[in-house]
C-alpha cells in the first residue's frame, strides 16, 4: 500500500525533521527490543548460576569413624548468598520484562525507562558483589594459600569445584548482561536533540 | 538590582513556561554540584581503601628457625586485585571531575552526562567486584571454614585483619557512592517534558 501525499515546497524542512525523528525513533525501538531479549539472556544466566550452585554438593567415598568428607554449597556462607542473590537477580528480571514491553511500546515516555535503570544499578551490584566473591572463594579453593595455610581442596572435591566455577562464570555473564542494560537504558534517555 | 519587564498580558503562558525551565534548571544545577561533591567523597574513600590494603602488613614478633611468620596483602592475589583496581577507581574519579564541570556549566548537554554514566557503570562493577571479593577473604580470615579446614587466622595477625576489614568497609562507602552517582546521572539524562 502506498499513500501519496501533496506536500507544498515550503515544509521541506519539516518533512527532513520528521524523518529525522522517526529514524531516531527506529533506532530506539531497536535498542528497546534488545534490551528485552538481553533481560531474558540475563534470567536465564541468573537462574543458571543460582541452580548450578545451589545443586553443588560431593560427598567423598570414602569416611572415618567421626565424620564424612561432604562439600556442598552450604559449607560456605559466600556460596549462600550466591545462590540468595543470584535468585533475586532473576526474580528482579522477571519482574522487569513487562517495564520493559511497555519501554518498547512508548519509547519517549522516561518513567519506565528511569525506573529500570535505577534498579538495573542496584541489582547489578548485587549480582557483581555476589559473583566477585564466590571467584574468590573459588579461587581459593583451586589454589590455596601458603600464608594463611588454607590448602586447596579442589584435588579432593574436584566435582564441586568444577559446579561452583561454573557457576561463577554464568553469573559473570548475568554482571554482563546487567552493564550493557544501564548503559543502554542511559543511551535510550538522552532524549534526542532533533526529535 | 531589580529589573523591570513589560509584559503583555497575552504571554503569561510563556512567561509560566519561562519560570517552569528556570525551577528544572535550577534542581539540576544542584545535582550536578552534588555530583561533583559525591566524585570527590568517592576519590577520599577509594585511595584510603587502597592505601589501607596497601600498606597492611603484620610480622608476628616469633619465628622458627626456617620462616618468618608475616601476613601482607600481597600474601592474598584478591587483595593485589582490591589495591590495583581501588587505585584505577581513584585515578578514574579524578579523571572524571573536570567532566562533572562540564555538566555543572551546561547542565543540558548529554554528552559529558552520557559520558560520565557509562564510565562510572564500569567502575562500578569494577570497585564492586574487588570490594566483595576482599569481603569474602577477610569473612574467611574472620571465621575460617570447617568443611575445608581453613583455619581463622585474625587470632594470630589482628592488626592486619583490623587493617583489611577498614579498607573493604572503605570500598563498600566508595561502592555507595558510585550508585548514587549512576542514579543521579540517570535523573540528569531524563530531559523534564516541559522544558
Amino acid at each position: 500500500m502506498s499513500t501519496t501525499v501533496d506536500v507544498p515546497e515550503s515544509s521541506n524542512v519539516a518533512k527532513g525533521k520528521a524523518v529525522a525523528v522517526a529514524r531516531a525513533g527506529g533506532w530506539k525501538k531497536g535498542l528497546a527490543i534488545m534490551d528485552f531479549i538481553l533481560r531474558l539472556g540475563g534470567i536465564a544466566s541468573s537462574l543458571a548460576a543460582a541452580a548450578t550452585m545451589g545443586t553443588s554438593d560431593q560427598t567423598l567415598p570414602f569416611f572415618t569413624q567421626f565424620f564424612q568428607f561432604e562439600a556442598s554449597y552450604d559449607s560456605f556462607t559466600t556460596f549462600q548468598f550466591f545462590v540468595i542473590t543470584m535468585s533475586l537477580v532473576a526474580g528482579y528480571l522477571v519482574l522487569s520484562l513487562p517495564f520493559s514491553v511497555v519501554a518498547i511500546i512508548r519509547p519517549h515516555a522516561a518513567g519506565p525507562r528511569l525506573f529500570l535503570i535505577i534498579l538495573d544499578t542496584v541489582f547489578l551490584t548485587l549480582a557483581t558483589a555476589s559473583g566477585a566473591s564466590a571467584a574468590a572463594i573459588v579461587y581459593l579453593a583451586h589454589n590455596g594459600n601458603q600464608d594463611s595455610n588454607w590448602l586447596a581442596i579442589c584435588n579432593q572435591f574436584g566435582d564441586f569445584c568444577a559446579q561452583t566455577s561454573g557457576a561463577v562464570v554464568a553469573s559473570f555473564v548475568a554482571v554482563l548482561i546487567l552493564v550493557l542494560l544501564v548503559i543502554m537504558s542511559a543511551l535510550l534517555l538522552k532524549r534526542h536533540y532533533h526529535s
